[in-house]
């Protein structure tokens, strides 16, 4: 589908005014603007399905919002929403809905998609996954000399990785308990650094693969899960280690330590996964927004389905709102419009991610992948170079530990930094020895102080003193630095899923007024091309001679090391 | 000691040169520069202490170099870097010298700094941390029950955890055999989310923790370690879970779980750390420039003296290359000026540290502190604001992982990006199993291919493809992305050292040349002081009105939510 033709946000009225409101903003301080507006928290501050959502810190004021709103309204954004959620093709590029909402909808709901209910799709996919769960949760999945699983290692990268590991990672408290204990591993890197690290330890017996890749071609995760094979037929058949499984064949080995996770469905069969260990996944759910279905397995096995289903409502909370409210009140256009605001007004063009909580730890990871695959564009749908900045450069790390690391940049550094604070209002109300629950409650208070002190200091710099005195110049903070704060009623499989959405289709909003497709990545497959002729060049098989001079050097170099035995 | 006064670099005729040559050199494309110069990886590579710096694609050319050595002369580099290494009080603003380097001399030098050799006490600390890691190796250190310790948790955060964290993942390989085994863990963030996960699994019979903070008042790492301590003292002694150990002291148990390493015995004393149990450290070394002393202790732990030592050797190989070699063979000096172009003449805000190896998973991490703390600055060593960019934002990820995460912004996105591509030539010749070691060695071929291929790709965006025929342009690539490659012969304790000396003098060369401080961090002080006050307001001894309306809010939605039990 020929996206509808419209201009491009420069040449909407809206953007003309934002430019010229950016001007007359310039010069005044965050500071003031806090000073002038007593009802800011009020003003710029949502609370929706367990979020808290404060823009107040952001360098901008009620004009500026309206500006934005008007900007939003001009680029379409009402009627994108609406595309995205009924089922439309919005990824142009590849002429196809992006339908991960509807992998979080309601098993009573209906979406008639091209004349098909999805729906019940998704709960089939559901209920096969959750059987696969059931069988290893009770300890009734047998390796292929009879013993259960106890290692569940996820081959996959990418979006096949960084949700689940995210995800499981957050919500590691939330592990069903009375179950058969079940490790869950992450080997995601095609160097097999990982994978190399869990061969040398785990034992094969009682160890399992899950092959998540949405094509099956992932060069990868396939390289990954050749090694895994051949480290299992090896140690398991008769020439293996355990040599009184002398009856196990390659076959039942290969069937018994081997879950698939993929669109298609003949090249998992292809590679030996058996049928009944195959989890079908979607054409139209992009890597990056695929841990809502089978890619999130991984996180089925260690919150349990009723906390995955959880964390699917909490998302689904978030698409209603995003559906529902208006522009104004809606949260994830509000922190599409903030972003639209720093990057492309006051030239800010860096992003991090601070959570206050270590349960976090992956989400910055997560959020990089997220946005600046999406976004990280510059055609619009039709085709034409844009002339504006689209996604920023976006990182991050826990914020307590950044506050020993980077946050020197954010206070004292030349490069303006737009940052988001993330942290939950409750904690460690679970824990069950009262000593050791005093003192952890104790310390999630000190992060949430620190998390809280930092935007101040951020917004006024030397001004949060209240005896600013006369102080050298390298002890002075000039503040005026933006940020958002989502709070979070309290860390939970829902609340994570609100978040996670509320990212997601922030990440829209922002390509709907860029006008570009968030949902294609074709910027990654001309190296994936170069990097087959080039391995092919390595391993001898190709021209070095049509290289450039530096990759010549390097290849050059790795010859001469091979040789140097 | 006040500085000496000197131009800042703006106002160095070399600058003014470099801005008029980045004018002429800005349409310049960078194949073009590879096509006009046969030479050029001959030119812009060089090979020192076991790592090959290829700075061919960089966009520049020999004119431009000239003009940059040039700015390091008359920016007073060779002087500087005399400075640095014979121990002249360089941190100017804390009146000390930064002697990182003095933590790697060999046992024979001397370094007589204001009247004192240093050498023999950096010795002696080596020698006495080799005690305690010798006594740990062999079993010998028992904790408070009398059981062998298992378990070693590493309490620190910023520099007593990230240089620590990412030597012993990336030197994992390297374990002594034939030792009592130990698990060495790292508990960083204030929020408790790691030692919580730890309390929640570990013996404490068996378990010992490091206490690391230069100052010993590092709030993150001491209310980890007050809650460590609770823990093991409830289940130590006789009201605990180990009835039969009741005469079990808590003086004993503080005694035998507790390592502290800090530049202050006494507060080490104060804390209830033994005084044989104390590793001291030194005033005149940064926190993210200590992994080299005492700090290092969980590194030693990991990979045995003997190995620490060697990564100190590397270290120190780079530190006489730095000293000794011309500007322009001097390969932190030129990867320096390399950064200088981008960030100062040709605007690129970004930098990206893209290892393609999964043991360096933490280096960019790492990285991130060590340049934007260090170099996050926006003040002259005379107190004069800067109007020039200092350092950029740096961030980075596993290669091969980022491919599926980010590369699509440096490929196709708006914001332009200097990428360091970093892998080791040789790897995994070690591996045992004959068929694992042959797919493990195809994995990192497929790294390596990949790694070469995206520099490539970045460098000659569609020129890349022979057939390069017509496309939409969602499918075009631009190129002429700067990136540096380094490769290191193979990843060793000793290339590692030389490594991470590599950046360390980068960050300290461009320090110079911006007229900044990188030893102190002043940055982080404000932040430290507000938490300590919003903590008070937080816990209901302070006056909240006096906070702006979105602190205010923050905090009220925390007391709602602690109130909504």
């Amino acid at each position: 589908m020929a996206p509808a033709s419209r201009a491009t946000p420069d040449k909407l009225p809206a953007w003309q005014t934002l430019k010229q409101h950016a001007e007359e903003l310039k010069n005044v301080h965050l500071k003031t603007l806090f000073g002038s507006d007593r009802s800011r928290w009020s003003h710029f501050t949502r609370h929706v399905a367990g979020l808290t959502l404060d823009l107040s810190k952001q360098r901008w004021d009620d004009d500026t919002l309206e500006h934005l709103l008007a900007l939003a309204h001009d680029a379409g954004v009402p009627g994108a929403i609406d595309a995205l959620l009924s089922g439309k093709r919005v990824n142009t590029s590849e002429n196809r809905p992006a339908l991960h909402t509807a992998l979080r909808l309601p098993a009573d709901a209906t979406l008639d998609v091209e004349g098909e209910d999805v729906v019940a799709g998704v709960h089939e996919s559901l209920a096969q996954m959750e059987r696969l769960v059931c069988r290893l949760h009770a300890g009734q999945w047998r390796g292929a000399t009879g013993k259960p699983i106890r290692h569940v290692v996820n081959l996959g990268v990418g979006g096949s990785d960084l949700g689940p590991l995210m995800v499981t990672h957050a919500l590691a408290d939330c592990r069903p308990r009375d179950i058969h204990p079940i490790e869950v591993h992450f080997a995601s890197t095609m160097d097999g650094s990982q994978l190399a690290d869990y061969l040398s330890r785990f034992n094969p017996e009682t160890t399992i693969f899950v092959l998540s890749s949405k094509s099956f071609t992932t060069i990868d995760t396939l390289s990954n899960a050749n090694t895994a094979r051949d480290w299992l037929l090896g140690r398991l058949t008769h020439h293996g280690d355990f040599a009184s499984t002398s009856d196990v064949s390659a076959e039942l080995i290969v069937r018994q330590h081997f879950i698939g996770v993929s669109a298609s469905p003949e090249k998992m069969s292809e590679w030996g996964i058996a049928a009944d260990h195959q989890l079908k996944f979607w054409e139209w759910v992009g890597g990056r927004y695929s841990l809502w279905g089978t890619i999130g397995l991984p996180i089925a096995l260690v919150i349990g389905m009723a906390n995955f289903r959880e964390l699917l409502a909490g998302a689904h909370a978030m698409d209603s709102h995003f559906r529902e409210a208006p522009l104004d009140d809606n949260l994830p256009v509000l922190l599409a419009l903030a972003g639209i605001w720093n990057v492309n007004f006051l030239d800010i063009r860096a992003h991090s991610i601070l959570p206050y909580d270590g349960r976090l730890e992956y989400f910055a990871a997560y959020l990089e992948q997220l946005e600046m695959e999406s976004n990280g564009k510059s055609v619009t749908r039709q085709g034409q170079a844009v002339n504006y900045s689209t996604c920023p450069v976006l990182w991050g790390q826990l914020g307590p530990n950044a506050q020993h690391a980077f946050y020197q940049l954010l206070h004292q550094g030349t490069q303006p930094v737009v940052c988001d604070f993330i942290a939950p209002l409750k904690r460690y109300d679970e824990v069950e020895d009262p000593d050791t629950r005093r003192h952890l409650k104790a310390q999630h208070r000190l992060a949430l102080a620190n998390c809280f002190a930092q935007s101040r200091v951020l917004m006024l710099g030397d001004d949060a003193l209240e005896d600013d005195g006369p102080r050298p110049e390298h002890k002075r903070y000039r503040g005026n630095q933006p940020s958002t704060t989502v709070l979070l009623d309290k860390l939970t499989p829902h609340s994570l899923g609100a978040l996670i959405a509320l990212y997601e289709h922030k990440v829209f909003v922002q390509a709907v007024i860029w006008d570009i497709n968030p949902f294609d990545q074709w910027g990654v497959e001309l190296g994936k091309q170069i990097a087959t002729d080039t391995q092919a060049i390595i391993e001898g098989e190709g021209d070095i001679d049509r290289m450039d001079a530096s990759s010549r050097g390097l290849i050059e170099a790795f010859w001469a090391a091979e040789k140097d035995e």
